[in-house]
């Protein structure tokens, strides 16, 4: 941890801080990959918001590095376009001339041995006269081809290195390889520079406010945790649909997928917050012990034809307009066999979880945007009500809606009024939005602050991350060998194997 | 069950009865006190409601009994006036008039053998020209002190006695007598004239939606009943609370007091509810097997001084208004004992609820109307949070909003947005009304059709009515030896003493 106690406190700070002021101390930031769209709609905006907000250190720098022939101040031009368009808080002039002051733009490609050279000035130069204090994270807002490359520049112009009492830090974003394979080549270039405690790596959806609040919500209560197993849950299911096709990013989709685009990474780690066993504290080391147990205890089971189901999207309609499919989309061929749906079914193998399938999917061209984790629970042991009483009750389920319409849902029997003992579904809310006056930061607010704090918790850990494709490999090979996926049309929920998956279980998908 | 096949179904029968069709057989009903409240609020608008509605068969009858020189048509205006003023469904004239073709009356006292004459031949009239099948109720909407006169004159003019394959009923209201001897007494004079299976005596709050609905909440979902006993209920708080005085009623008030005229019955029967184990199915013997065996496992505390408290509303503020107190109130004297607030403290000897406090509590000119049960969970063993981040989180608990606001609420803690951890109580609520087309019906509708349709589930039987008595009669011998009660402001939460009396045990009343 960097905080220390002469921390400066900026008095615009944002009250939900209050109670324990997490303001990074003297540092900055170096951007690779400044004309991207992560760095232009998250990473700028989230450093402008939480400068807004009184969480950065008033000397606060941001370089930024690209193949571009700018002036420090078309980079600063760059990052107001972002800030303008896409903060989240309001646009204050005082704000914004503090934080440019710290701007500075290094021109050149990442082999380019002398822009790495004028990059270490720079930062020499920043911890001169903005206080710095030698404190710098190296965001690699750019693809995984590229780590490498920047790394070893990093590490040859002594940029990778601390000073006795200051830090250096790298972020990475995901694809965290293609496979177990790359993943662990990926890691061991990374580790070859930076040690591990000064890796991050941004699953951005470990710092949604309502991923991180399935923690509190399971560990802070008494009610959930007594029925959060396999005596009284009957499954699981985590979804997270897209209704839009890939857009702009055939280059980086095709040949990538569903699975790996979104299973490895964020539902995987959906799935351990849900299903892990109470860390002893919050603090990184306790977790992280926690996510590494259950993900090793994660299975696909054997037959992988009955279990797993994959589709790619035909045209259809979406949002009342006609759309084309996946193999329509420019840059894909019509014989792409990329999966744009997919559909696991997982088990732990748990004492807690024993015979509760966790049902994870994703995909593109669905029916509307949604991420949610429902826990479906078995129906109550014995039913004392007349059987027409019943006829039109459900499963009970408790639904943590992490986007959008953030919040929770207890789905529940009640009597309907009337003269009559009739039992129905009703649903009893809670609305994040509507329960707090706080606005929620961004996920990249909290992940870049934490980065700077060097508080790791909300970062996966490279083991994490080669269990996950541990678990995700087999599935993918296993589909490798059948050719084409299942045709679906766009605006539905995926093909019909996927409904048939489940169907074989005696379950049926929710309709989000 | 008198419900036979060829039940008249009629046409503009309510939506809510479509699954279970019960409708009333042949059949009428004779009112005694219709010149009371409870005859003109409830008892007449439930009977035109259930007409509305379709449920009572096309010849219903209904006879007025009292000491007034009223003919028919008489009768049928003051039912009329109070339709008008009271019914919850519309007004339809066509319904009203099929059913007031069945109004009679009969004027006379309750010990005027003419009287009970006429009465035997206008029921006999009335099976004749109206198919009433013999089939009769008799609603003792009377003081108790007059349920011997009337059950002896049923009994004497062969008024009790059905003939085979037809019925006859009484329905009595509370107070089901003033201790457990007296209680004994009326229902011995009931049982020499009615066999058990034809009493039905009527606590409202068991019509209630929201009351039936503990029972569909608690057993026909899984979510609930796990966490449904001492392992993770701290206590149970169970109000009744009135912001009105006596108005008019001192004359039956002043000696009765809150805890007989609520705790004996109202509070004691949710407390059942709550804590009853799952019955075999929901026949009135099965319900009556688990209600009682409660009921027989409830106990005060030994040191009732400490464990009860009662006080009298002062002067003070309602409603924005100044009132005065309960011994300036017209027909009551400044030395009267009677408590208008009672707070009770009860265990329930049973495995499931060692060492699990019931808090009931009930009062006048309280802050405001609401009844509420709320199970209050204890503290998660365990908080792998930092101190600081759950100093404002509470102990969980689910709500059971009785009245008014009919629904459910189910408190927790959840993640306060923000880059911190901080976890701060929240609620999700369920609101009856929202949540189904359905309205509900008043208590009465549902009682009455019970009554009629020979359907005795809701009610409490005899037994019940004396284990009441016997929990209570204890704590209001203590209480008379205190003498004055303690005095409260009206308009406030009731007397220092019931806050002294949780507070001992470490915990606050809810501030409804």
């Amino acid at each position: 941890m960097t905080q220390d106690a002469n921390s400066y406190v900026n008095p615009l700070r944002d009250i939900e801080d209050r109670r324990l002021p997490r303001i990074a101390g003297p540092c900055g930031m170096v951007l690779f990959g400044v004309t991207g769209d992560l760095s232009r709609k998250k990473v700028m905006p989230a450093i402008y918001d939480l400068a807004n907000r009184g969480l950065l250190p008033p000397g606060f720098s941001l370089v930024g590095f690209a193949r571009r022939d700018w002036a420090d101040q078309d980079f600063a031009q760059i990052v107001h376009d972002s800030v303008r368009e896409h903060a989240r808080t309001e646009f204050r002039e005082e704000v914004w001339n503090q934080l440019a002051e710290g701007f500075r733009f290094v021109p050149g490609d990442f082999n380019d041995d002398l822009a790495f050279d004028q990059l270490r000035r720079t930062i020499e130069e920043l911890d001169e006269v903005r206080g710095t204090g030698g404190n710098h994270a190296f965001y690699l807002a750019i693809p995984p081809t590229f780590f490498g490359d920047v790394a070893a520049q990093l590490k040859e112009h002594g940029l990778a290195e601390p000073q006795p009492g200051s830090w250096r830090r790298v972020v990475v974003e995901k694809p965290f390889g293609h496979d177990l394979e790359s993943a662990r080549e990926l890691n061991e270039i990374l580790a070859t520079v930076f040690d591990s405690g000064s890796i991050f790596r941004i699953d951005h959806y470990l710092g949604k406010e309502t991923v991180q609040n399935i923690l509190a919500m399971r560990f802070a209560n008494n009610l959930f945790e007594p029925i959060w197993n396999s005596n009284y849950v009957d499954h699981v299911q985590i979804t997270m649909a897209e209704d839009v096709g890939i857009g702009g990013r055939a280059g980086y989709y095709d040949g990538v997928g569903a699975a790996r685009d979104v299973i490895q990474n964020h539902l995987l780690q959906l799935m351990a917050l849900v299903a892990m066993e109470e860390p002893v504290s919050f603090d990184a080391e306790s977790l992280r012990t926690e996510k590494l147990k259950v993900l090793s205890s994660i299975s696909a089971p054997p037959r992988l034809d009955l279990a797993t189901a994959r589709g790619q999207y035909a045209a259809g309609w979406s949002g009342g307009e006609k759309v084309i499919g996946f193999c329509e989309e420019e840059g894909i061929k019509k014989s792409s066999t990329t999966e744009t749906y997919a559909a696991v079914t997982l088990n732990v193998d748990t004492r807690r979880w024993a015979g509760v399938p966790f049902y994870l999917r994703t995909g593109k061209r669905l029916g509307r945007r949604v991420t949610e984790v429902a826990i479906v629970f078995k129906r109550a042991p014995h039913q004392p009500f007349a059987k027409t009483a019943t006829e039109e009750l459900g499963q009970n389920a408790i639904v943590i809606r992490v986007q959008p319409d953030e919040g929770m849902t207890i789905r529940f029997g009640s009597k309907v009024p009337g003269t009559a003992m009739e039992i129905r579904d009703v649903n009893m809310d809670f609305a994040y939005g509507g329960s707090f006056t706080e606005a929620s930061p961004e996920a990249y607010e909290r992940l870049i602050l934490d980065v700077l704090l060097g508080d790791p918790p909300l970062f996966p850990r490279h083991e994490e991350v080669e269990l996950s494709w541990k678990i995700l490999d087999p599935i993918l090979a296993h589909w490798a060998k059948k050719g084409k996926p299942d045709q679906y049309p766009a605006g539905t929920w995926g093909p019909e194997s996927a409904d048939a998956m489940l169907a074989r279980d005696g379950r049926v998908w929710r309709r989000p």
